[in-house]
């Protein structure tokens, strides 16, 4: 598949972008600033000799049949309005929000009641949006000579679900079906949660496996 | 330790109740019905070859050294106020609320952001309190002639998080320090997803291991 990863010059997008080259996709790094997208895609082709060319998150989705959505979440409704407006393939969410209080990483959820919740108000109705990623950390994207020894939730009420689904087990990783967009802040909230088991308990990366 | 299970005629709180016992813990199953209770103790006595007694959610907490509140979400705060009322011991909520939309469990918090939260507000205040078991299925804790493959996310902010750790261990699972009360939110909705997991994708029990 032809798969655009918009903000994959940044850490976590970087590392999926690596993935699904590797897994042998055609993949198009999107960023706001091109010459950023087109000098990073060179160094991922470099890396996984696979074919990654960058653009604009605009120009990346063009043809695209699946958008990545791996922004930050403050930019996460405007990039699904903008540069995915007119988009005729599927849309995937991979967007947290969280912030620290007292020295532990905790859930922000926006007004919507999640970040799904909220890309999908700002996408066109008729574009497909799934979300899947979200408990995979970036360091443990980017080494893509070891396997991720975990699993992904994917989540959402359309056939992107499928689409998302496949995505994720052409990396490597098991997908598992978590229901429809309801389920949304349960996802982006275990984020957060890994990253302070992580951190807590000296579990470098650290993901999830349901057992 | 001698441990009370407030709600421990119930599922979960009998599973609990089963495993402690099983670890060589002096268990008193606590029940809103004290004849239930001392009935359902003869049982798992006899299923375990433990030390377990039966008696009302009050006269459980008496001289324990831990009270765990495995009752329903909608009694935990009335169970918190009223059994543990002078309590002088430690305090461990495994408490989720959830509820099912469009065939999906989701987390509903109180208005509290937490049961842990609305937990805390109930209780005297010097009761320490910690949060623990909530990522345990019921059905894997009543097998006890089976190893639970699993994790157990703790959290606390005060000694009680010591004490929850050592009787997750107690029971051969793995104690995971994940943050203080501000991450209760993630830990509880953790819940709804591994059942979703586990009712979407044939996983019997379902729990988590953080890899």
């Amino acid at each position: 598949m032809k798969v655009a990863v918009l903000g994959g010059t940044g850490e976590f997008g970087g590392g999926l972008a690596l993935r699904l080259a590797d897994a042998g996709h055609e993949v198009v790094v999107g960023s706001r600033d091109e010459a950023d997208a087109r000098e990073v895609a060179d160094e991922y082709a470099d890396d996984t000799g696979g074919d990654v060319s960058g653009a604009t998150n605009s120009g990346a989705v063009d043809d695209a049949d699946v958008a990545v959505l791996a922004v930050p979440p403050e930019y996460a409704a405007d990039t699904a309005d903008d540069a995915l407006s007119g988009f005729d393939g599927i849309a995937v969410t991979p967007v947290v929000g969280m912030s620290r209080e007292d020295g532990d990483f905790v859930y922000t959820p926006p007004k919507e009641g999640s970040y799904a919740a909220r890309i999908r108000d700002s996408l066109d109705d008729d574009v497909p949006l799934a979300g899947a990623f979200h408990n995979l950390a970036a360091g443990k994207l980017a080494a893509t000579h070891v396997d991720i020894d975990g699993d992904v939730a994917v989540f959402g009420d359309d056939e992107a679900k499928d689409t998302a689904s496949e995505l994720v087990e052409d990396i490597g990783t098991r997908a598992l079906d978590v229901g429809g967009f309801g389920v949304a802040p349960q996802v982006e909230a275990l984020t957060p949660l890994l990253i302070n088991v992580g951190t807590k308990n000296g579990i470098r990366d650290a993901g999830a496996k349901f057992v």
